[in-house]
């Protein structure tokens, strides 16, 4: 036999013997999920939350454990299981959707033909509430619509929310609950409240709506009037997996102008210096590291969107545009430092900002450097 | 029995048998290991590369089919093979690592006692090559150290990196390959050229010290003068599992004034506000999308660098500076659109910015989807 030859009849033979030992990991896969399924009825049946960390992270402990014995490196077996328990959390999750905390109840999803919307009334359907639409074109039957809603949500623009509570709250029951989903709350929320004298809550889902699983996502949770009336909602998100974060309005907004309006800004400024300059972004990334790929990425989804809803976040409130002309000013300051070459200004304001970032800076190069890691390994 | 007690039952029998799958599926990813472990010696002995992508690709798209039968998620079953591979492939090329290209050759790794020197060497070594470190306290040995030498890498401060290949150059035969690991290419490589008659190449390494596989790693490379002579250099990168990039000196450094000038000083700039107004990093945490977890990772991971290397990057030449004074200058611009609340000039803006970015928009929402995942995922 030829060397050649040789080389293909060996390679060939560890090459069926790999696909054989994958063949049996997927049965194994396929077996893990049916005894996972039966946890989940009997969660169901039991009310018990679908994600158990302590559970978890004994698991990944145990099996880490167990890698290193049999030299396989455990960071790989973590990712690996990591990987089945979330695809299990998100199986159990969608069993536990169709659990209803509070049977019966009727939901009116204004809006709800909007790609938020949709998502929302979708959940609930799933559920088996009693769950219907209102759009624009349909606003002649709202008092239909609206008679005995336990919860109405409004899934309109952040511009029009306040108007469209005013013109739905007549149709309401007085116990009925107001609830909105819009990305600053406090202007929203007073506007519901004066409109309304029922329950009302603020809701936030922090995702976006291709969100297939709402698997450890946020939802911040703002009260507005009555919250032990509106708590079986809360109850009902978490059922369904989210984390749920309480916050007032005005704590909420606040924090928004930074994780939305300033990213988001930052970010829309970058891709659009980018455009300017005719930068080909091919080249830069051919020649790239991870990070800046992933960097470049997180532009490029911005501008895959919706503009709308980026207008609305980042001219949403005069306290958001002072906060993002403070941004310009201060980016303004470093121009004299990079004029004059001054790296010893680079120097001190550089430790200045690293000891204030402190001990997340560990958080940061870990969870990076794992992104960083997957960037590598799939792309 | 209790329902308690039946409950604690039903879940602790389907957790040992969950357990007990896991074992199998371990102990059949050892047994992969090993033949991987086979087909890398196989490799090695015939200098056949380890990433093979077509045969990777074909082994996704096969294991994506058996999982659709099996009522398994492709995705997860995709992730769990990709991560499978990678470790394989960080196994193989750390087995592939010890066959030098050039057997016997002498390395000389000038500053080889920094971080990325300690690297350099490290892999030389491991390769067999004999290697030697040169060290500032050691610069009276120059002659010796620097006798026979075949290749001599610089891992200097770039801002020392010209004087240092003046001084070292005298030491060297001029047979020798002078090479570089400095991030910007033009002025080094100029210097080296100047200062050594012998074959000049410039290495821009696109990752930091802490990588510990260079698997699909990339190396920007430089040719300065004798390309054939300086191939085996090249060579032996790719045997480590790098992906070597060609590019000049000045298109180099064109790009990653972007890549790196740009980017990290917009990052720099970022962290630089946040810290200036103490913002509570963990209360937007808290609350915030995995997006901007993502991004505050990468701005944390800045600031727990060493300032002198982003310093050497900010400030590296005057087309760099210029280029960061244009993107302040556009952040400018934007003063007026938000003061005026000029909703329009945004809408317009954004969608020309949109339009340029084009079909790169979509792969940016499938990596950065994909990575925003394993995000919920893992934190």
């Amino acid at each position: 036999m030829s060397d050649d030859a040789l080389l293909d009849e060996l390679l060939g033979e560890a090459r069926s013997e790999i696909d054989s030992i994958d063949d049996e990991i997927l049965k194994l896969l396929e077996r893990r999920a049916k005894v996972v399924a039966r946890v989940g009825e009997v969660k169901k049946a039991h009310n018990l939350p679908v994600f158990h960390p302590a559970r978890e992270e004994d698991l990944i402990y145990n099996r880490r454990k167990e890698a290193d014995k049999l030299s396989l490196s455990p960071e790989m077996v973590e990712d690996i299981f990591r990987t089945v328990m979330r695809a299990s959390r998100i199986k159990q999750t969608k069993t536990m959707a169709q659990k209803s905390v509070r049977p019966g109840a009727k939901i009116l999803v204004v809006g709800g033909a909007g790609s938020m919307g949709r998502l929302i009334y979708g959940w609930f359907s799933a559920a088996g509430y009693d769950a219907r639409i209102l759009e624009t074109d349909d606003w002649g039957n709202v008092g239909e619509k609206a008679e005995g809603v336990d919860l109405a949500i409004l899934s309109v623009p952040i511009h029009i929310t306040g108007e469209v509570a005013e013109r739905l709250s007549p149709h309401l029951s007085p116990d009925a609950i107001l609830a909105d989903i819009t990305s600053t709350k406090s202007e929203p929320m007073e506007r519901m409240l004066r409109a309304h004298p029922g329950p009302v809550l603020g809701l936030h889902p922090m995702f976006g709506p291709t969100t297939d699983s709402l698997d450890k996502q946020i939802v911040v949770v703002s009260p507005g009037r009555n919250p032990e009336g509106c708590k079986w909602v809360v109850e009902q998100l978490a059922a369904w997996g989210a984390v749920t974060v309480a916050a007032t309005a005005k704590e909420h907004d606040e924090v928004m102008d930074v994780v939305q309006g300033l990213r988001h800004f930052a970010t829309f400024a970058f891709g659009q210096f980018l455009s300017k300059r005719k930068i080909s972004l091919q080249r830069t990334l051919e020649f790239s590291s991870p990070i800046y790929r992933l960097e470049l990425d997180m532009v490029g989804r911005l501008f895959a969107q919706d503009p709308t809803l980026y207008a609305d976040i980042i001219f949403s409130t005069p306290e958001r545009l002072e906060l993002l002309r403070g941004y310009v000013e201060s980016l303004e300051e470093n121009i004299r430092m990079l004029k004059e070459g001054d790296i010893d200004t680079f120097m001190e304001e550089f430790a200045k900002v690293a000891e204030w970032f402190g001990p997340f800076s560990d958080q940061a190069i870990r969870e990076s450097s794992y992104l960083i890691e997957k960037m590598i390994e799939r792309f």
